[in-house]
């Protein structure tokens, strides 16, 4: 299954996407977040597709495409979790999950404009598997208890500031991570039941030429391990957004220019869609 | 004006606080939180209590008390921001505030019992200045402009776990601060126009033995510098906690042992009230 939630920013109207038609939830919830996952929401689409009583949304085609899932509570972020990337960063890779946290307002639509921060000379782009949290999950037991705290996966763009993570930052990486729209996030949230995220190609482009192209079976640590580290040290709630990691193919490498405005990027993830953002 | 919210948690009953007695604020608003904050609420607060308009709350002092402010969106912390404290951790003081969050679902009640985590064996105590936002700050032109977006001051424990935050992190802080009700705070949300906070002592003891004794004062980075720089690399939004560092005194230094269960934390800031936590 396939959800979004599409209109302009604040006043999205959440939906369910099958058959190359638009369903709108409305009348079964008023937004795809923490409280409808948590509630068993995904289960009650299910039933009502499966009934037929969900109304097709018209004129869907013609509007923005909002984050997937309203604002978290937290955005949870894995570092150097692919060798390669690790290496071009200057990096060992980790012998367990480095973890980071951007503020939940950095989250925006995947097509939406990032407004390159004042003073940036080093705007970074980072595609990323996304996993949304469906059930509170602390203190797990193991990486196999994990999968059933997930309720699905989307793209993410973990935007990021080189020179305000780096060099400004005192070696706390938060700094050049919040920057207003920095998260893009979606087109869709892909419910577990759908997508097998151990081997997706993820692919990056600025201004149409290729910059990341890796798969997530590169993952050091994978979807269960990171979900079930993570709840080692902190509850992670239903509608939060854990990122994984990116892979090599980045501007930090000295390999590509950082961005200017007027750059478009775009990313894809096999079964998740695709975005493109105009950085401004 | 003192502001507070009493009751269980998840139903904590907004509450003003003057003269000794406790007034009733659940016809003004139903919680403090950043809409309030964000619309104007300490304004209409002022205004009916002026007027008398306010009912005292009956049994306030039966009830628990919560943190002041419902759950924020970001916890935003600014790290060795006392000299003294930078060099019983081994750091050199840093050039710049050195930031990291917590997730918000840290925020519990000044007196809540806290969960040592579990392998936890280095929890810590951190006593803090917290700042609460209560306009929108983003790129603000200078230390001059921060204050206007400042709601008012708190205390709050920034309790750390120091194996998971610098031995197993990778470098990265965030993994050590994030445990379940980590941040307690308050018990009060004080207003700017009552307190000034340039030279507050505040003091953590343990078991009744002093630990941390310090001011304000000696701040390397002061709030209004803290607000101004957050907001050239973040958005601060309306009921955000900003977290100004911690003293020297904590068991980080060597020189004292790192919490067991039963222990008795009790924290206070001048002007803002004190706090007692158990360590479960």
């Amino acid at each position: 299954m396939k959800l979004a939630r599409l209109g302009a920013p604040g006043a999205e109207i959440p939906v369910a996407i099958a058959q190359g038609s638009t369903f709108d939830l409305r009348g079964l919830t008023a937004d795809i977040d923490g409280a409808f996952l948590e509630s068993g929401g995904l289960e009650r689409v299910r039933q009502a597709f499966a009934k037929g009583s969900l109304p097709l949304l018209a004129g869907a085609e013609t509007l923005r495409t909002g984050s997937p899932i309203a604002r978290p509570s937290a955005i949870i972020c894995v570092g150097l979790n692919y060798a390669a990337h690790a290496a071009e960063s200057g990096a060992e890779p980790p012998s367990a999950p480095v973890v980071f946290l951007k503020t939940p307002n950095t989250m925006s639509g995947p097509n939406d404009d990032v407004p390159i921060p004042p003073h940036s000379t080093k705007t970074d782009w980072e595609v990323e598997l996304g996993v949304v949290i469906g059930r509170r999950a602390y203190a797990l037991p193991s990486a196999a208890d994990a999968r059933a705290h997930v309720a699905g996966f989307v793209i993410v763009n973990d935007v990021s500031e080189r020179a305000h993570q780096l060099e400004e930052s005192g070696g706390q990486w938060s700094k050049g991570k919040c920057s207003p729209a920095f998260s893009p996030t979606g087109p869709w949230l892909v419910t577990t039941d759908d997508i097998d995220p151990s081997a997706l190609r993820l692919r990056s482009f600025v201004n149409g030429e290729p910059r990341q192209d890796s798969t997530t079976a590169d993952l050091i640590f994978d979807v269960d391990h990171i979900v079930w580290h993570l709840s080692q040290y902190m509850a992670l709630e239903p509608g939060d957004l854990v990122l994984t990691g990116t892979p090599e193919g980045v501007a930090l490498s000295g390999r590509f220019p950082y961005l200017q405005r007027g750059d478009v990027v775009d990313l894809s993830i096999d079964g998740l869609g695709t975005q493109r953002q105009v950085f401004t």
